[in-house]
């Protein structure tokens, strides 16, 4: 069985809260889908948003391998001539080899909200859907709120796919436009619509009832040969379906050859650089890519799975680029410590006092609210330096750091630092963006003279995360760095009151970790 | 048809990467799942975690209106009589009216992870059931990795439940340990698996294949009477099934009267507050209680809502106690900004001056990175500034935050300001955990005198966004900032690459909004 892969992440999924996507941006990931292996992305819809439209003519000099561009538009409006339509005439500007059409197949929406009658909205879907066919274009009916028309008025539903299907339609998708379907709803309404239709079914889910994967999965063992989905579910109110998961369930659990082993094998990496370039960070939790999703934290777990990961795994994290991770925290015990210890080379006996001593102290940590999930490089630091195995690099005597601001001007930032390295004083003065920035470049001018190798270390992630934020302006902060040379990326975190001494701790663990390493 | 909730936020859901549970958080978590109608509060493993032998202790003191307490166990040990097995005996010591205890039903799981043979399984299974039973509990068998047993041998799978069944259990649940099923394979297996047994079966999900709501309704759909899952979704890896989708749409959508309409109207609080409680950031998008479940920001969505809400609704909002929210944002076009306006009782016209330049400016701060939808309050401040219907009251002279540092002590942070508030130069010093804290403190000072008002005003959240985090510590940050006096709630937002600069325009931005109320 074929199935074909509609990506509608620029269109559906630019409605999410919180995204705003740049011409730049979105053919940057145009190029991601394709790499992923879609057969079609949805870039816009150019009669509503001009920003739409530059990107069809942009994408037109972007070589593609497997993807087609599909321009989408709602039907002509009521009562007027499709040829007289500016939106459709705009849709067949944009000179995509596909368009998805949208009509309304609820009777409801028809007459409250579209304020036509039933037969108008049949023609303008026969219309349109022709009037596109006439132009060369592959079309897709979206066929809207099918599933609550469905439920409302059976006969009315399919009236409207029919008449999509006369006027020659690729495609007819049926699309839960408020997210409202349960798989078993589902699979009654598409084994009763089925044999009705000869054109191709898809299906298009949103995430309301968060059932949006799985009546997907539901749809295509039904017969459904057509997916529409977003990259990390992204899309208005609950998202989308999230190709995310629906592309490994195919591939490895139905069985369907959607992509190549290969390009499955990109999958996490592509989710997180579209989360990257969305600017939302990617939930630790989502399944198959998620940084959590083959981590293991119990006891249980951890000793299971390091005998046979099938144990504890649904799949293997290779297939999808993710892989296993054990964390260390409070529940682990002392099994995942000496797991750790034994990933560092670094020689700690179970039952041993340095071992109770650690595990004493990392109790301690955490209840201040440190998390080493994100932060393994100030973890091994600490194993270390409590070990007596390294010993400080530098030693801060003081730092002051002054923030100045007048009237409307922006402030003025001075970070003045003063070390112990190498058994002499040695100070600079910085200057940056914001305070932080300030003193990290104040710290590099002192250390970069006598370790020059930190020159090599970028800072490539700052996060903050207010920890108690019922505490208002003097809540407690986690700040975690992620810093890079040109072999290695690592992860360091520094947690307290002051937003300055969180940082500075995570910033003095990523230079030591450069320095140890 | 009667369904039963059991709930193991307290067990399964305190895996989750990141989460840390308190006594004292657990106990306010088991009053809250007790209001929300829970039938069975699963409060830990006694035997694995000597924090959970105190949460037994103390839950004793507090009065339950709905729910039974629960404490989870495995089986008994190989080889070992139960009477002679400590965890058993710690189990019930415990001294809770149910307990699940869970035994192995995939023989690959009995041979390679517990390395026994499949008879002295079945034999652990029958003992421990029978021993509960025989101490007068409810026991609830909770058949691990039942699924992937059931693929692998069917009828050792079977035999495990029949072996539970036969020493007396009141609930045989089927637990989809590793996350791995989709709807239309639980759908067959439980199918064929029900008329198998006389007990009431129960079904646990793990959300690895993002399902595992959908397989909690389709299971019920087939006859399944006992339902687990966690709120929030909380579980390791990629969490259990979230009891927050299941339980509206097993009293709205399947017609089950599991908790009350009063009760279901409780979930979006205790959804929120929960989450608080985890010190985990509720998704904004998690469906039914989210924030954005049921917002609208394009703009075809929001002119058919405001006419007919159930045109993109699945559900009414407050039937889960969540409401609607119209969000302003780039995409949302003229139409939007209109409804803010009405809403704010501001006159602006469609098409006029006021209204285009408001766009522009709108257009430019999101482009610098600002965004209104955690922010309303400075919306509407800057609505009313950019119409002239308010006037500051009061303008920054200049203000210095100095921070100093010695070697290991916690740093020391002044600050000082300068103010023109009703056409008199004022100025104040104050100290604090952090530079915000400190410049909150000495802004306060000073307009206190004149605007006693602002006593009233509590900071309740205070949040820092990373928005181009690849910049390092010369990365532009979003603060927000939430308010409230004694009646209302508020957000302001500020933007900047300087985290004191970004915090202190939403502070000016959160007193203001106090001043014009």
């Amino acid at each position: 069985m074929e199935v074909k892969l509609f990506d509608t992440t620029l269109r559906d999924g630019a409605q999410t809260e919180g995204i705003s996507f740049s011409l730049e941006d979105k053919l940057k990931i145009a190029k991601l889908l394709d790499e992923l292996g879609m057969h079609y992305i949805e870039g816009g819809w150019p009669g509503s948003n001009p920003k739409d439209i530059e990107f069809f003519k942009a994408i037109k000099k972007v070589p593609l391998k497997n993807a087609k561009i599909v321009a989408f538009s709602s039907t002509r409006r009521p009562n007027v001539a499709v040829e007289d339509d500016k939106n459709i005439a705009t849709l067949l500007a944009a000179e995509t080899p596909a368009v998805a059409i949208f009509g309304k197949c609820w009777d409801f929406h028809v007459t409250h909200a579209l304020r036509t009658t039933l037969p108008e909205n049949l023609a303008m879907i026969k219309d349109t859907v022709a009037y596109a066919k006439g132009a060369g274009k592959v079309v897709i009916f979206d066929a809207e709120h099918f599933f609550d028309g469905y439920k409302n008025n059976p006969q009315y539903a399919l009236k409207c796919l029919q008449a999509a299907e006369e006027a020659g339609a690729d495609v007819l998708c049926l699309c839960d436009t408020n997210g409202t379907m349960l798989a078993y709803q589902a699979q009654k309404i598409i084994n009763e619509v089925k044999p009705k239709v000869k054109t191709a079914l898809g299906i298009h889910e949103h995430n309301d009832s968060a059932c949006a994967v799985s009546v997907t999965g539901m749809a295509v063992h039904c017969g459904v040969t057509h997916v529409q989905g977003t990259i990390n579910g992204y899309g208005e109110r609950c998202g989308n379906a999230d190709f995310c998961a629906i592309i490994p369930i195919l591939k490895l659990k139905a069985g369907i050859d959607c992509v190549s082993d290969k390009q499955l094998q990109k999958l996490t990496e592509i989710s997180r650089h579209i989360a990257e370039i969305a600017n939302l960070p990617q939930s630790a939790h989502q399944p198959f890519v998620g940084r959590s999703a083959f981590s293991h934290k119990g006891g249980i777990h951890v000793s299971a799975v390091s005998k046979h990961p099938g144990t504890y795994e649904h799949i293997k994290p290779e297939s999808v680029g993710n892989e296993r991770r054990v964390t260390v925290s409070e529940l682990s015990g002392i099994s995942n410590l000496l797991v750790k210890a034994k990933e560092y080379k670094v020689d700690l006996k179970k039952g041993s006092e340095e071992a109770k001593e650690l595990i004493k102290i990392l109790k301690n940590m955490e209840h201040q609210g440190y998390s080493f999930e994100e932060g393994e490089a100030s973890f091994e630091l600490l194993l270390k330096r409590t070990l007596g195995l390294i010993k400080p690099f530098f030693t801060l005597d003081d730092f002051i750091i002054e923030t100045h601001k007048e009237g409307d001007q922006p402030p003025v930032v001075t970070a003045h630092v003063k070390l112990k390295v190498a058994g002499k004083l040695k100070e600079a003065t910085g200057t940056g963006d914001g305070p932080i920035n300030a003193i990290d470049n104040a710290l590099r001018k002192v250390l970069e003279d006598i370790y020059p190798q930190i020159k090599s270390v970028k800072l490539t992630d700052y996060k903050v995360r207010v920890l108690d934020s019922t505490a208002g302006t003097a809540a407690k902060v986690r700040v975690i760095i992620s810093s890079a040379d040109e072999t290695r990326s690592w992860g360091t975190v520094g947690v307290s009151t002051n937003v300055i001494e969180a940082s500075w701790l995570a910033l003095v663990d990523s230079l030591e970790y450069k320095l140890i390493g």
